[in-house]
């Protein structure tokens, strides 16, 4: 060992120990002995160095002293770790999860910063028409609940949820309150079911284009995730897809789906539970639109043409009252919901008790229908504005969309041009964002496509948000005419969502 | 092949396809050809049987509209899945993840569902005096918040949290508000914490014994556990457990801990800090009862001692309002609070909104720092009723335990006779639920601790749960000496935790 003969090589007597263990010091401080290795044991040291023991033994005390070794009986003596010489941060990072890392990569982190600035007109988040909220009827109850029943409201809850809302909602969908599990939001149901159903590599069929954040807490858990065409719906198709990827389970939202607007219809969904059922797939059903229906209601939901079992229902109250409540739920077989509440209970433990009692009173009353209603009306009002304001400001030759039954968004399609990211970094400069397609996409593609929220704005907001929109696109389009000389070379994609003035040649 | 050769006995003429399509579909049924396996192909097939190839088509033909093969072109005919003969439930088990069946074999899970029972008196879960909650304030900002800034409230919400809360939490602690997170309850902090921090097959120290489900999340993600002795606190053991298993992280409870009720002193906090700034380990602080001390507060946190960063604090209006509100909140470097939110926005969005604003609004009036006061000495009655109780109602020979400076717990050890789990069991049967000491330990130990909560109960309560208690300990005690004749054989883990009336020979 290169430390020893250099320490051999000065020749200690007795009394050196100092000068033995400011060496050995040196060469900890230097690296030469690593964080947990092992020191020489006392006897072959001194053997080496041709000291007595009690020189090595009294130069270790002192560097255990020091705190840089330390001695345990009948093992030897261990280099610990250094006080580090500055006040430098501490490096977080390397101590972060793989997991954790690779999310921190993800794009749409920063569109979803930017859709909550109050400066920002926002079409980004699906959000319903918040100013019909009824605060008025909900702050009611909530007085009335505080003052009977407090300790129900504030104190721990069973993890399944309040059992006046599991009932309300079984009642709403002909089960059993046994299978009805509450959560914060669909989110937090998504989120559950990836735990409870993924292990790492499992393939998942998911809609394409579909929620990503849904796509993102599937693939966080341990998916592949496998598209299934939305717009096509095509049953034949995902039936091949069963076949050739065998997955884990089928995740889809049949009526008036985030972002395509599109609704199954009847045959479609019978076809849809028949392929489960032969197949032994479950089949999620993400069903937060379908009471959001402008002329006619969708077909019955998945579920309810279910006599097998196979389907799991999932909904919540952010798109029929408001997402600030984070109240959802999950209809599914009595030992999924037992599972689905453990896993929960890890998750956040319980669900908060007051909005639970409130929301079950108003579904009770028929607060929530007759809201519902007027959502219908509302929001109907604010897709006509959007889609006439559109049609004012773009020709078809830039911007096309067909506009939907029932939902929260219109789904465009931008002629060639800037792309969707491109196309937001100039609309969030002018005051207004939105969802670029992309996001929607379980690989590379919708680059010009965008998505609209129409709901969540009022019919100024609407106008003015399509203005400044207009304002973005003809910026990116002359930016792309006048400043780009590069426009006729294809891009590189991570270009293209660098740099908002590079076109692309598609 | 099986069977074509037994088809090709049958000597099939050009048409006879029906008869070939029925021998076909039977050896489907019968599981001959498996889901997914491939038929000949048909001039193969129309070889080996000496057929026309129309015949081999035509049969393959009526398959496929039978549903039970499917042709693809170029590829060949593949079998598919059959009908299911009767509508037998979906057998969901085999479809649910390992980590979520693991779960399920998990103790605690029934006495968690006991603790909400409301027709017990619960001992078993940390609440506060709910009977003191500020319902009245908490319902007139509440009114206030929805009158004037109901979007706000019901809105979408940041991922990280309301402004209002995460400035007046920052301000608490003395931080930035970019070093808060606001989360759904410590738990929720807790799942983000493991989600971000362990990578699978990490070591992880955690209090000995400690909060359980906090153990349960972090095994979830991957961990291994490492148990560090919290009634003792040793920082050389600790020291030695950092240097023999490198842990990802540690995990400590240091003011009135989760069960024990143990405080770390003031040197205590500065050499576990140091500890973890010199061997570079993450250390979480979960400090959920700090401000809840009866006599004297305890020392600074060790958030407060940390100059590098080292240090990701965590708490809870759980335990000083209220558990019901579902709020909590990470305090760490802001690196880090941005990863967490990232995993936040994947596991809920966000948090609800307008219990965010009111809390706020209560910190920054003072209304929770006077609760907080007025449960101090709520606490420290229920407290000394709880000891007083169980000191009348058990010798010291049954039952012993320390009163605790602050907290919710009293930790009490059981003298021989029934283990935690068999007492709790009688104690259900008599009306009364508490916490077996085993759960808290992350391997198998604690089997004569219980864990009484003595805050959540009126004195009222306290006096009629120890009398139940008291009468659960005497049959238990009582069936133990009269029924069981096997008491001096040692008994299996298993059956003791099975059948109550089995006695250790511990």
């Amino acid at each position: 060992m290169a430390v020893t003969q250099r320490i051999n090589g000065n020749g200690y007597s007795d009394t050196l120990y100092v000068r033995l263990q400011s060496d050995l010091e040196k060469a900890i401080r230097e690296g030469k002995f690593v964080l947990g290795s092992k020191l020489p044991p006392e006897r072959q040291l001194a053997e080496q160095l041709q000291v007595s023991r009690t020189t090595v033994t009294n130069a270790y005390r002192e560097l255990e002293a020091k705190g840089l070794v330390r001695g345990y009986v009948g093992r030897g003596t261990y280099v610990c770790a250094l006080p580090q010489p500055t006040s430098v941060p501490f490096a977080w990072r390397g101590k972060m999860s793989t997991a954790s890392l690779r999310l921190s990569g993800v794009p749409s982190t920063a569109v979803n910063r930017n859709s909550v600035d109050p400066k920002l007109i926002s079409f980004a988040l699906g959000c319903p028409a918040l100013e019909h909220f009824p605060a008025e009827e909900y702050q009611r109850i909530a007085r009335s609940i505080l003052c009977r029943r407090s300790c129900d409201a504030m104190g721990l809850g069973a993890v399944t949820g309040q059992p006046a809302l599991r009932h309300a909602i079984a009642k709403e969908h002909s089960v059993r309150p046994d299978q009805v599990l509450v959560v914060a939001g669909s989110q937090q149901g998504l989120d559950l079911l990836a735990r409870c159903l993924v292990d790492p590599g499992d393939q998942v069929i998911v809609d394409r284009p579909g929620y990503f954040i849904g796509f993102q807490t599937f693939q966080a858990a341990g998916a592949r995730l496998i598209g299934w065409d939305a717009l096509r719906s095509d049953l034949d198709e995902l039936e091949n897809l069963i076949l050739r990827y065998k997955p884990k389970f089928i995740c889809t939202t049949p009526s008036f789906q985030n972002p395509t607007g599109r609704t199954l219809s009847l045959n479609q969904r019978k076809d849809l539970v028949q392929l489960a059922i032969r197949y032994r797939i479950p089949l999620i059903e993400d069903d937060p639109y379908r009471d959001l229906y402008f002329d006619a209601p969708p077909p019955p939901s998945l579920h309810a043409l279910d006599d097998r079992g196979v389907v799991i229902h999932l909904n919540t109250f952010s798109k029929v009252l408001a997402p600030g409540l984070r109240l959802g739920y999950i209809v599914a077989p009595e030992n999924v919901v037992e599972l689905l509440a453990l896993a929960k209970e890890r998750a956040a433990i319980f669900t908060a008790g007051l909005e639970q009692l409130v929301v079950a009173e108003m579904l009770g009353s028929g607060i929530v229908a007759s809201h519902v209603q007027q959502l219908r009306h509302e929001h109907r009002v604010r897709r006509d504005a959007m889609v006439f304001a559109l049609r004012q400001a773009f020709p078809k030759t830039r911007l096309t969309f067909s506009a939907p039954g029932g939902g929260l968004y219109l789904w465009c399609q931008l002629s060639n041009g800037p792309t969707g990211i491109e196309l937001n970094d100039r609309a969030i400069a002018q005051g207004v964002v939105f969802m670029p397609g992309e996001f929607f996409y379980p690989e590379v593609a919708g680059e010009r496509r965008i998505r609209l929220c129409f709901s969540g704005s009022t019919v100024a907001k609407i106008q003015e948000g399509v203005e400044r929109l207009k304002n973005a696109l003809a910026i990116a389009h002359s930016s792309k005419s006048l400043k780009d000389p590069s426009r006729l070379i294809p891009p590189q994609r991570q270009q293209a969502t660098k740099d908002s003035s590079v076109c692309s040649s598609e």
